[in-house]
């Protein structure tokens, strides 16, 4: 059986989605690709978190093709496979309807920056994609979907590595980081940010993004050379 | 003992309303119908999920006549009945006062479709069914609780089995499926969309429904025919 | 040791505050009367939930001097002496600072009837006691808020039997019973119905109040003589 | 080993925080101060509350310098310092991103009193501390949150042990007591009246704070020489 250690880490990436109250039911994915061999290993669709064990999960080459695995693949492979195929860095995809950040998808609107607790993690707004043209919802839709994903960073000129999610209009977040768990760890911020997001602007209407200036100060307090958040530097 | 297969099923699916936070205290119901023998299996009134067993639940004939049971069935019954009696292809109806759907019920508005999380169960916004006269309050008030419901869709040509749920005017939801079990799941979602509708509203006050074509396109990935999610096609 | 049976019920439903999620810390209170022996029994102050016994409850006669018990009991005995005194029908009262009650109590608004989950308890909008003068606050402050409670049935002409509840303006909810089991349970539905209140507000800023008749038929399906939700009828 | 006793206190508190709901991940730190020996006891940074023991505390002089302990301080460790250098009579310092405190950090605005949950513990509006200036944010940055904290109370003339908390814009609250204890009870009691301020302001858009003279009595019902709730008294 290929990758038996990677089946592990996203069968327990999978099943942290529930504990972290990211999902109800099926509603979420966890993939992780190994760039060396080129293989992709993601949640079977349809099969509650309890059921899932390291051996039911479904290896894809990077096309999506099913390599290993007697079930159908995450309904949203597609999705996962052009954010691979596009953002090289990174090394786990999560999908999940988590309640706010659903909110933001659905309202349309770029999750603004408001303070700390987001600069920590994504180095600017979140932004909101923008919907899918009838031939592309028609088309290949989970393909497009990534497409469409990949196509805001590039517009807006994104790091993807500095801005680990986005939320897509009408649907909900897709987050990514350079392991499956770590974008299982970027998938709970955005969560807690959107609501976070939605309070400040309940109690401000007015209230504007925050500095700049602070925004690269968190962030690089715990990501790049001089880091110095944490006990690994 | 009539039914005991479908007890068992009717008896678990209410405690679920518990486990999945549906419910305070007695504040809600499960039933099934068994279409050939033409009965009904229902939550006893006013008892609470813990003291629920199979044993004690309720049978009645379609109208609604206690056929088998020592306690009174759910004061809902009736509503149940009206249901069954008019949506011919479903096996379960579920009642609960769960908190955000109880806020569109209230505000007697329909839950407008925003998303897939909502297109993947409900195909288009959720209708709000108009408050009872006088007369239907004081008459058979659970009765006419139904026939209201069956009203609303029928005057408003939806198809119940692509939109299986309802919220009454000041009062709650009602949800149905082919079986009770999917009912309950129904119920789950519809609070679920309840929420995220709010929050939609609350980030963006201009937003609109999103698009025909991707609630077609989503509802029809999980239903019908061509369905590709999970594991059953 | 006076009234143990009654000890054992009010340590029980002071605990059940804290189950419910009614309280954090030592934030609420449950007391109730013996009407024949005209002494209440009412939790100990500032005692968490954990350590209460019923052998450290506070016995005290019905204008609230201690008879029994060697700790002091809640700050807010005087209150409930006031609500025993004029409130005859009363056998227990609660006080909490439960979030969404205090919502609206801080807001200085009363919780309108919007729908059948508030009728189902409380058989008209939840009033909102006035503020206390600065010579009520300043002299017998637990004694004045009881008055100001009883003051406000008086004035509107509410009868607190119907009506088992109130917010008293920039503090928080009291409620009663028959017993102090039931206004526990009323202090459920009170934190329920306001939560509910807001949301439909929420999701539309322009609703009024339900039908009056719909009001009546759903507090006469559980209370009176013609009563038929349930088992005891 | 220095500071046997604290060390188990504030590892103690340390961990209280995630029971309370105030945390994720490792976003949350409780010191406390020695003052009699002048040194500070400290979470580590970035350690999950799982995996800390008394043992692996920091230990720092009152000037933030490392006198025991193996791992690094929280990244926070100055603010701390400057707050125990400033405010004389606390004895532990909390800070965390709490969702509901941090809606009022990043909102920008004082937790206004609307009621006597807030005075039993805050006499008076929780104030909101200004935004820091590009050179604060790029000099000493974690030294210049906890002077911004100070400020704010020297100007406005706040008695930082009559209002133990802050939010500092864009970021988050910090609450201080006489124990690491008390400092996180005041966490607990900040995110609260947040939340209940929030609910307060969408229930009524035009109110107000509560009466000076009801804050008087209930803070003082509760601290100080006349205090009479509680048991200590």
């Amino acid at each position: 059986m290929l990758l038996q250690s990677l089946r592990k880490r996203v069968c327990a990436a999978n099943k942290s989605l529930a504990t972290h109250g990211l999902v109800k039911f099926t509603w979420g994915n966890v993939s992780a690709i190994d760039r060396e061999r080129d293989l992709i290993v993601i949640k079977p669709s349809g099969v509650s978190y309890d059921e899932l064990t390291p051996e039911n999960m479904v290896i894809t080459d990077s096309n999506g093709m099913v390599v290993e695995g007697e079930l159908n693949p995450s309904s949203d492979l597609n999705t996962h496979v052009q954010l691979y195929k596009y953002f090289k860095d990174i090394g786990g995809v999560v999908h999940t309807h988590s309640t706010e950040a659903v909110g933001w998808a659905q309202a349309g609107r770029d999750i603004p920056f408001y303070g700390t607790t987001h600069a920590d993690y994504f180095r600017g707004s979140i932004p909101s994609a923008r919907s899918l043209s009838i031939s592309e919802v028609n088309g290949e839709y989970e393909t497009q979907t990534g497409k469409v994903i990949v196509e805001t960073f590039e517009h807006l000129d994104i790091d993807p590595n500095a801005v680990p999610g986005v939320t897509v209009r009408s649907h909900g977040p897709f987050t990514w980081g350079k392991t499956p768990e770590e974008a299982v760890y970027h998938s709970v911020v955005l969560e807690e940010v959107a609501k976070m997001a939605r309070l400040t602007e309940q109690n401000n209407p007015r209230i504007v993004c925050a500095d700049k200036f602070l925004l690269d100060k968190h962030y690089l307090r715990k990501h790049g050379a001089n880091a110095y958040y944490g006990q690994n530097n």
